[in-house]
């Protein structure tokens, strides 16, 4: 299976430029690099030149136009830490660059095999010089704070000293735009240079953020394969470090330049810089191929569960694996940090972790990588505390409330109505950490972190809400939906909330039981009659249902407003939330996505399927899909009621919705809740994957257009192949003990052979 | 009657002399002069320098945290626009200070027949020369540029050569607290000085903003009445001029320093140092006794229809005369300013023009200053087109929305779901403008201005607003209490808006028929079928009620929320705005001022008496008042109730408000609301004055703890005098045509005599 994407590009511009910064961006989950061109682009370009760490921020001020007690006033931000990405060339007394001479081939490629991005580019110099460049990149899996560029020359048809010279920033600037809520306004330095030095032509730096006081060291070291080169390392007053290296070359002979930055962070590490020397000390001594080897091993390792194809539809296959290996790239591998927004591939968000990471990018993991999300719920457990503050900032006597934009745990949203107040929160980690359960049966994890987790999210629930008369009612909370704010009993949280509160109950119970609750009841102080009014509550939570259309509104007053009429809204004026005031937006039934939709994605299991058909198609009415979490979200719902079409028309929207830069905003990074959201569409949507207390269930079907489909995932420890063609399902046991599933509603015990029924039709 | 306050000020101490500053501020309406202290006070004390124009302002941004569409973000502010108060003296080598030497006295007083402030000191030196100051100000109703500080040194026992210096900065600052959000965070210098200079003694000086590129121009002249003294003016490298006297003086001798400044602005001048010359010539000519002359002239005037006593208690007839003098300090002359919420008096709120003016102190000034109460109608229209680009700003398709706050009628809030989304300001500006037809018959006012209003307001509601079935519905607005944000059909704004639409309608016919509407019509491009939906809305306004209880609710979900209980709420806790969240607040059946209450201050005359009962005393136990506006309101509608002792205890709280620091924070500036608030408690309230289409009724009682009072009014271009004694009501035209009037709901005529009617029990 092909997972090589290469894009021939014709004309180079602004646009294509920045796009393909993020498209070709290389990330491990702890580092980022944007797939900036070394030799760099015009000043008037709109380029965002980053190098991140996951989970590395400064703290900024945050201004509130009207501060009210106990406003946000400062925020966490991922800081673009360097710039090891410089490398020019001169040929013949010609820089290269691709705005003089002749560009003969301009191509890019992502190989998400081997784990790296290449450029491949022929040049001809305003001499006449012919050039052939292959530059690779790779941010490492094996060595997480490893990113090498491997930049190879060859003279084509001229003899000549090359001079290539290679920088080290250590004083670099976050990228900013004032016109776009979504992304920083300022442009600051947080980054001091504290230390830049060289040492055995290995240049060092260590720079310091002013508040946050985090440290990040940088060393970057080179290789060259021309024994006869003249090299020079120097560094200048503004602590930039220069490699210059003079190359003869001749005719049809290739050389080649690798560079190897290390990056560490004193999060992670005591002494940055003392690691950063060990770690290029054995970088060099490995040598770049042990790293190429080390990457095709651990993409292969990772593709061996995470494998999805599409038969006979390479581009979207390439489309599916795009998504999965992003994920990949974007999840951190310990739990400093989550999965930002953005992933790792730009600053749109300000690298904040947000319920996208439990909601849409979870299932990818869980059923393809549950270590891995384990470690991401972890991340959450390490926060717990402070959702316990930010719980009592809010005026809660108990409870933890999770912030609804975040690095380290702390509440970074400056407009809390759509921030802060999507107290759902709580309810999707608390469902992520029992889907978790379900899929792995890891009642360890429960017992170490998860109930806790559980039950502070449930406090958090009876003290929001309450019992009025035989109703649990929870007001003034905004649902998913950002299009309607600070609304009474939104049905998406009252679902979860629900759904946190039982089985906060019965997790507890499980625990019990086996006499593993003792340490957490004592360390939280829990009483018996929480976990009865839990109960009480998770019962008579209040669900709105509007008997008369028998359709169910978003809370309780969405039928009140008046309906936006979409046919009449200009195609200019979307996304809405950028051409209309949120008060205006607040007046109408209009949806940015569908709460209701969104909660049947997770529960149609216990739904009745007329309510959800007239309601899904109520809504389908008056949502514009402006979050790109939207259309995932109601490609599954579509196919789990049988609209199959609608299914894949919204599944192939979202599918490529960054490589085709369907949201003309990917070059300020991939969306990456969307690539699990796609994930999400093919499992949970045309195959029908649903996980519930009874286990794991599949009813697959094929959308018309393709002619057969296949993927794994992991269950109770096994590795399960599905896989999907126009007569039949085969699902085939790969490894571990043997599970029963259910399929099509019967139960099927995987051995060590495979079962296959009849596609459904 | 004695309109003089004298304080005797024993230990003078931070707050005390904080809070003095606001009391004894002296302003006219246009400009306004801190009461600092001439010589100082400490550098660490908490003191408020300023000296302010109303209408005179900077732009100046407000950074949203997070900027949604259309936010505003930018903000008009009130500047301090200079400092001329300082006159240091100097006895015998020994600086005059209260903090050295021994204070034998220290007195301040304010006259309000006088219209000056004075502080009479007799002070000990270190070396045990014994002086008496007598320290007058006067901010001028005759010419509104001039500020004066008459400055009178008595030695009472010994011979030296004084010295004088006195202080003219143009450069300086407004006074910033980050602590609280109703105050700005920031202290930047808004103005730069672009002339300053000296001529023939008199210096002047012109400064200019940044942003709105307003000019200032101050200009002060000294006149010393001892001839034999040195006088010296200079000017430093910082702009600072500075006004020396040596001045002999022998025991038992006064000498007496007249310092005149002029103050200037380019809203109101094409050239204003040119017009400051002029005014100070003209001053210097004039001699300050001319102004003394002419200030008491223009108050007996004041006072003559402004007048309201209160039998055998001095302190509350002083207090009440407090208030309307500070009324008319505060309010300006003509529109290119109105009142601001702390007048002239401190930079609370920025100097930003609120409701306030509309419903809080309109009637104060209707009934007592018709004309006055017509120019601050004009402001609004002057700022009509900015209400109608705020309305665009806000979605809506026609119609003029007004600022919440504001000087030149540009949206100054921050934050929008307690300021913006406040839209009864259009209901309210409608109603002062009815009811000053109401109360005036003033026609054409409606023809050339009033209309026009009242027509944009009420298409405001239109557009706003929508038929829901058979009732028209408001959603997604915020009423006056801002515990309780965005709601649907928020009972206040649907009353007002119900009102604003009948009366739209109402005055256009009237207009119609006589033939006065064709101008109005085209410039507005005003349909037919736009009055008819307008009639329509107003007769299907939902109101909201609780059939079951009886009472009305806040809005459609206010009785969906737990009540707060106030009793266990800590003391320390109080205001609740600074202490919990507004998410929280929101959350909780919460007041910080009662819509429903406000509603029947304005409307009582037709609505169920039973009802308003029920709803008030359900208000009235979850009701913080934590907002100044709020007693009054409960004062006016306990008396309008029948709940005497009530209504009393209510108008003792605001009446003495200020000038008791009730609210701990009158050294920002008095609370203009509650001063006209308290001055309807007693004519709205304790008499039971209404106007309606039905003319002007009133139903006097007397609280118990009075032995009578009298107030005067303005109906119909007359004057009345109406006294209550415990037997009998007594109403007297004092000037003007024979009117009719409403007397315990007896028709009277009010020809040149007097009308008698026992008192009501």
């Amino acid at each position: 299976m092909n997972k090589v994407i290469t894009k021939k590009i014709k004309s180079f511009d602004n646009a294509r430029s920045s796009l393909d910064e993020t498209i070709f961006h290389n990330a491990n989950g702890y580092i980022g690099v944007r797939g900036t061109i070394e030799e760099g682009v015009p000043a008037e370009w709109d380029t965002m030149r980053g190098m991140y760490i996951n989970g590395f921020y400064e703290v900024i001020p945050m201004k509130q136009a009207e501060n009210l007690c106990n406003f946000v006033d400062k925020k966490e931000t991922m800081l673009n830490v360097c710039d090891t990405q410089t490398i020019k060339l001169n040929v013949n007394g010609h820089d290269f660059s691709l705005f003089s001479g002749k560009t003969l081939l301009n191509e890019r490629t992502l190989d998400m095999e081997a784990g790296i991005t290449k450029r491949n580019i022929r040049w001809q110099s305003p001499k006449g010089d012919k050039v052939g460049l292959e530059i690779k990149r790779m941010t490492s899996f094996e060595e997480l704070s490893l990113f090498t560029i491997e930049y190879s020359v060859t003279a084509e048809n001229f003899d000549c000293e090359l001079v290539l010279r290679s920088l080290h920033l250590p004083e670099v600037y976050n990228y900013s735009d004032p016109n776009d809520p979504r992304l920083a306004a300022d442009s600051e330095k947080f980054l001091h240079c504290i230390t830049a030095d060289i040492k055995d032509s290995v240049s060092y730096t260590v720079t310091e953020t002013n508040v946050s006081k985090l440290k990040c060291a940088t060393l970057v070291a080179h290789t060259i394969s021309a024994k006869n080169s003249r090299i020079c390392v120097s560094k200048t007053d503004d602590n930039t470090i220069i490699y210059d290296a003079v190359v003869p070359i001749k005719k049809g002979q290739t050389i080649t330049l690798t560079k190897y930055t290390i990056i560490t962070d004193s999060l992670r590490h005591k002494d940055p810089l003392e690691v950063g020397f060990k770690k290029i000390e054995a970088v060099l001594k490995n040598g770049i191929d042990h790293y190429y080897e080390a990457q095709k091993a651990y993409l292969s390792g990772f593709w061996s569960k995470a494998m999805m194809e599409i038969e006979n539809d390479n581009e979207m296959s390439l489309a599916v694996n795009f998504n999965m290996y992003q994920l990949l790239q974007s999840a951190a591998k310990d739990s400093y940090g989550n999965i930002a927004a953005k992933g790792l591939s730009g600053e749109g968000y300000e690298g904040h972790y947000f319920w996208d990471t439990e909601m849409f990018m979870m299932p990818f993991f869980v059923l393809t990588n549950p270590e891995l999300a384990k470690q991401l719920l972890k991340y959450r457990y390490q926060t717990l505390d402070k959702a316990r503050e930010n719980a009592q900032f809010l005026g809660h006597k108990k409870g933890a409330l999770f912030p609804w934009r975040t690095i380290t745990g702390v509440e970074c949203s400056g407009y809390y109505p759509s921030g802060t107040c999507q107290y759902h929160i709580d309810g999707d980690i608390a469902y992520a950490i029992i889907n978790y359960y379900l899929v792995t049966g890891d009642l360890d994890f429960i017992r170490d972190f998860g109930e806790e987790i559980l039950l502070e999210t449930a406090r958090l629930w009876l003290d929001v809400g309450f019992f009025d008369g035989d109703r649990f009612v929870i007001n003034m909370v905004t649902g998913p939906d950002e299009y309607t704010c600070m609304v009474n009993n939104n049905y998406y949280t009252n679902m979860v909330a629900k759904y946190n509160l039982e089985w906060a109950v019965k997790l507890f119970s499980i625990l019990e039981e086996k006499g593993m609750t003792g340490k957490l009841k004592k360390k939280i102080k829990l009483h018996d009659a929480e976990l009865t009014e839990m109960s009480q509550a998770a019962e008579k939570m209040y669900l709105p249902f509007d008997e008369k259309s028998g359709i169910i509104p978003q809370d309780d007053s969405f039928f009140d407003k008046p309906v936006w009429d979409l046919s009449k809204t200009p195609k200019g004026n979307f996304p809405l939330l950028l051409h209309y005031h949120p008060l205006h937006l607040y007046r109408y039934q209009v949806c940015k996505q569908a709460d209701t939709v969104m909660a049947f994605l997770l529960f149609s299991q216990v739904m009745d399927k007329e309510i959800m058909r007239r309601t899904y198609e109520y809504y389908e009415k008056i949502t514009t899909h402006d979050s790109s979490l939207s259309k995932c979200a109601f490609s599954v719902v579509a196919a789990n009621l049988g609209m199959r079409e609608k299914a894949y028309s919204y599944f192939g929207n979202s599918a490529k919705l960054d490589l085709m830069n369907l949201h003309h905003n990917t070059k300020d990074g991939i969306h990456t809740a969307n690539m699990g959201g796609c994930y999400m569409s093919v499992v949970y949507g045309f195959a029908g994957l649903s996980i519930t207390e009874k286990g794991l269930s599949l009813a697959p079907f094929l959308p018309d257009k393709w002619e057969g489909y296949s993927f794994k995932i992991c269950f109770m420890g096994s590795v399960l192949l599905v896989e999907i063609d126009s007569e039949n399902v085969k699902i085939s046991l790969i490894s571990g003990d043997p599970v029963e599933i259910t399929l099509y509603d019967k139960k099927v015990k995987l051995m060590d052979k495979t079962a296959t029924k009849s596609l459904l039709r």
